[in-house]
């Protein structure tokens, strides 16, 4: 088959690399029918996170089941399904407890020996605990099979960054990073009751997205202009819940100094740099919360599948360039460009 | 009045000052009966925090009310009360929120032109809003009023970081740090129902209080081999909740690394040294959060004040030394050179 290869920072490759099959027994194997680009791609593709030259990459997709190992009960050939960004093996407590990412049977598409989800098909480990079966007549439905794709990553990480950001019904919220999981992040607030929803940015293409998605303020500036303009949007105290889609030091800062005393800002932005952007006196002194971290997306996954196949919830608008398989590489540039806020691939 | 002021680093004095008087209409004048010398108060004493010269220090004491102002409306001359290391108005947002430390009109003990705890007596601002009554019959009953003391506090304090660390009823929590905050954690966290409880720490006269108060397990290894230590008692996996109650980048790595995925972290120790001891993407990957920062224990008084009077929460054993207002200085050596856990001050 042909999937995306990375050879070194900006060289990506669409090559033939050998057809998965079952190795063992808990596996399927998946068709690929969508799969996506992800900001945190980009770190890879810049050279900021380092790759073994030829590894496969892309850990968004869903497809239709091809094959099952023996060992798997819940899924048949032709299923439709979604795969969350790692594999998990649904059976261990942390499985249980629903951080699917703590998994010690776990793993991330495309590291190192694993099929990534841009290319064809893909070998899924533990297919029962990692897949969520989707409507077979979903395939036909080109808005909705987008809508779905997002909950593969981005829309569970933006429902993981309002949970920790504390979203209750009537919150203010506020978002830094307006990539799609800071859009999820709005979307996510706003299903979770948000009552006032500040988001940063000054892409009049995104802030045109983040008010579909329900935030009632956008804020253009940037650094300590920024935080003065959240202040004053929340009568000088600052946002119940901050969410932090972006993991540099900077927005990192500029998270902990728009959270109201008391406050929490849940972070899902991979955090690049050292931790020095966290003033650890400012958080201690005014009781900010920090929660979040990598987005246990298949704990998610029933409860958002339901409401996007109600049609309460869509965030497909996330997705704004649509390319092939040969045309990853260009969906690459125009998302590091940011010429394309996020790349939808059909394989 | 005598009161002690803090000169320069290990320079303490015990001094004539002003006698305090109701200045503005919400103030009380509280004679002091009980004070005491917080491990926080050694941060100043070491000239790690700075201070102006001839300062007043010390933020916990209780004391019976010896004038109010014309707006003082809960309290009565006579009447015993606690206070907490902060004064708060009691009617802003932050204060109904429970959030007292946050009050804009609030302050803290000693700091520039106020009074001190360690001292004859001290000014107290809106004080419906700062004191709390204890029942008349305390003044008598020297371990009662040796426990009360505690809730202007450590007390307190261990309770947030209870809170922070996420304790309920049958977690696994470890605890940072053997001063009398750490202690007081490992009580709050029984108190919340904690299964199991492991004290970190190596002098028995502080580990033996920790199974007093409720540990299950102590560790008495530093560093590398602590966390090795709390692993190996976790079967491998670290404690749901970590009490860290030091503030040093040492012990805030620690407390990140005996965390259990998707755990808490509850931080109550003063930052000291920069953020850099937080990694931030360990606790990313493991999604472990960080709560907690300067406790509003006026919040938390009621709740544990009704505990300590029924007799079913006793943190008196942490006091270990006491001595008189002109003992003050020697009480700081002695925690200083930790012979003693936690100096009572009887002025």
């Amino acid at each position: 088959m042909r999937a995306t290869t990375i050879h070194a920072p900006f060289d990506l490759r669409v090559e033939e690399v050998p057809d998965p099959v079952v190795r063992d027994p808990g596996d399927a194997v998946v068709r690929v029918l969508r799969a996506c680009v992800c900001g945190s791609d980009l770190w890879a593709y810049r050279g900021e996170s380092a790759r073994t030259p030829g590894q496969r990459i892309g850990h968004e997709f869903l497809g239709v089941v091809e094959a099952t190992g023996p060992g798997v009960g819940g899924l048949r050939t032709g299923d439709l399904v979604v795969s969350p960004f790692v594999w998990s093996d649904g059976t261990c407590d942390y499985c249980a407890e629903g951080l699917q990412t703590s998994c010690p049977n776990g793993g991330f598409w495309g590291s190192g020996g694993s099929d990534g989800g841009q290319g064809e098909a893909v070998r899924v480990p533990f297919a029962d605990g990692t897949l969520v079966r989707l409507p077979a007549d979903a395939a036909s439905d080109d808005r909705l099979l987008t809508a779905l794709l997002a909950l593969s990553d981005v829309m569970g990480t933006g429902h993981h960054a309002a949970l920790g950001a504390g979203v209750r019904p009537g919150s203010t919220v506020a978002v830094v990073g307006d990539g799609a999981v800071g859009l999820c992040g709005v979307l996510a607030a706003r299903r979770l009751g948000a009552e006032r929803i500040i988001a940063l940015g000054r892409h009049p293409a995104r802030t045109d997205i983040a008010r579909l998605f329900g935030a009632t303020d956008v804020v253009a500036e940037r650094g300590e202009a920024a935080e003065a303009a959240v202040r004053e949007l929340t009568g000088g105290h600052g946002a119940h819940g901050v969410i932090e889609a972006v993991g540099t030091e900077q927005s990192m800062r500029t998270a902990v100094n728009i959270a109201r005393d008391g406050g929490s800002v849940g972070y899902v932005g991979v955090p690049h740099g050292s931790g020095t952007g966290l003033d650890l006196s400012v958080m201690f002194d005014r009781n900010i919360a920090l929660r979040g971290g990598v987005a246990p997306v298949r704990a998610y996954l029933p409860e958002l599948l339901a409401d996007v196949l109600d049609g309460t919830l869509d965030p497909s608008p996330v997705f704004d360039l649509t390319v092939d398989l040969d045309g990853v590489p260009d969906g690459y540039r125009a998302m590091d460009e940011r010429t394309a806020l996020k790349v939808l691939v059909r394989p």
